[in-house]
């Protein structure tokens, strides 16, 4: 029998979950549900129905995984929901996570479900490094790097000086900093330090590229502090080389086993959609919140207290035979 | 109370967990057991038992860390200690892991143990990263590689070519193989493909250098499949760069979330010395052993099985407050 999923919410991280479903043939989609008018929802196939109706489809879904964003809607939402369904989010504010996890762990007892919270890439599999790197190499520093990745907010800043037409924001780790850490030299690095910014411009005719560069690099906050590069493109090499959005970064641990050796544990993610990626992550857990619900647990859980093999699609004896 | 442990088996290996459980300060080492004669068995301040006292210990062992071969000594040892001790071990023989497990399993039920099989960096950390990036990425490849390492076997091939007076060798993956694996274009590499050895070489004195580099680079089996570059230093050099004993690799998967979007999740590990590494993860696991049984739990489990934070010495509120 298939795992019977809801899908809550559907902007762009909604419609990954639907497309990651599809890989995942233990699953079934059972519907969509938005705040919006169904008749002007259009899914990938799936059936959209109004939020309202959620509850009287109770019976029929093992688990909603939980799409809207962690600033409007999972703070009130996933503490309604979690008394009537096994539930999964990605909420990603990580100095809110304690409470909005006791926000939520009354109800999920009161209906004994499982809310599994906070998943996706970080927090999520971003997580599961450094916890783990830690465990096993105590004796060490974590290093979270971010990028390459294209940043929303910093290329909506360089749009707004004057005499820019079109424009993008990467973050890029630095890599002295990367080669720091790996060399085992246990550096101490600001994000400033880790990080460097560059920006590819499309001028507006007429405008003054040296003005333009000074008043993107002295910009406090987004790009004061940082090492920054600005190269001038035309519309047409933006267009071509710079409509993906890329994200990712690097965790790396340095420590070392005893005086004489050093070990550097180094986990790394390319992403071409974040959006994608996170639904992807839900979507296995998703399986494993059905599982520990039909094994009787219930409460809220984060990634950290999950066992790895309640995520995979095979079975005990396959996953030892063909990955440990 | 600290988790009181057991060495077993004081080899390379045994002396590494002697090494590590001194960054685990909520554990305690309560004596180290060989089949040697205690008064030769030179630690590291660890009090030395006869192997044969192991039984008589067994109230005031909470896990007995088993540091034997995977060949010689674990198949007959573990299935005979784990009806009296919480265990972990390092069995490495990938392809036996399920005949293993079933040797153990009456044993650990009946005397309602723990018995953690087959830790370190691979299986163990490798195989994690292997599991969750298939179930997070489910439409991809992984694609393990080795290196870069130094191999005793082939060093020890090179050291028997006559004319070699010394010699090491390493295995490197092969960067073109991994620049494809990167780009998401899903090749098909056999080992060979994936890998490149790497010798440096002393000459005794008259050797005839062509010849050498020729009869290694010919040797079945060692060298002839694979790309081999032979590097002829001096005996000062091979004793400053080549003493220390590299080991490391790489795991990487390669996926799609749609078809336009690809992404790429890597984790790497480099290691000065193998079996303290291997070492330093057995501890952590035996922090999960000692806290499954307390749970009442028992029975055979792999890496796949324990909730990540159970390797954890901090508190649930903790490591969600500082790595998720």
């Amino acid at each position: 029998m298939s795992i019977r999923v809801a899908i809550v919410g559907y902007g762009n991280l909604g419609r990954g979950v639907e497309m990651a479903l599809k890989h995942n043939p233990d699953m079934e989609l059972v519907g969509i549900y938005s705040r919006r008018d169904p008749a002007g929802v259009a899914t990938l196939g799936g059936k959209a129905f109004h939020m309202d109706s959620l509850l009287d489809h109770k019976d029929s879904i093992d688990v909603a995984i939980l799409c809207g964003g962690s600033k409007e809607d999972l703070p009130t939402q996933t503490p309604a929901l979690a008394k009537h369904f096994n539930t999964v989010d990605s909420f990603d504010t990580h100095a809110k996570i304690l409470e909005y996890e006791a926000s939520i762990t009354p109800s999920a007892l009161e209906g004994k479900k499982v809310a599994l919270i906070s998943m996706g890439w970080d927090p999520g599999m971003f997580s599961l490094h450094r916890l783990y790197s830690e465990a096993v190499l105590p004796n060490g520093e974590n290093y979270t790097f971010w990028g390459k990745g294209l940043s929303q907010g910093h290329s909506d800043a360089i749009r707004r000086v004057e005499g820019v037409a079109a424009g993008v924001q990467y973050t890029i780790p630095s890599s002295e900093a990367m080669q720091a850490v790996r060399s085992g030299s246990n550096p101490d690095l600001s994000t400033k330090d880790k990080h460097k910014r560059e920006c590819f411009v499309v001028l507006k005719s007429g405008a003054d590229a040296t003005k333009v560069e000074q008043a993107i690099k002295t910009m406090p906050d987004y790009f004061e502090p940082y090492d920054t590069t600005v190269h001038f493109i035309t519309k047409e090499e933006l267009d071509l080389n710079h409509s993906k959005m890329p994200h990712g970064g690097f965790v790396i641990r340095s420590g070392a086993t005893s005086s004489e050796h050093k070990d550097v544990l180094e986990y790394s993610i390319a992403l071409d959609s974040n959006a994608e990626f996170t639904a992807s992550v839900l979507v296995a857990y998703a399986r494993a919140a059905y599982r520990l619900h039909k094994m009787g647990e219930c409460g809220v859980k984060t990634a950290f207290d999950i066992a790895p093999a309640l995520l995979s699609i095979k079975s005990r004896e396959e996953i030892i035979k063909e990955m440990l």
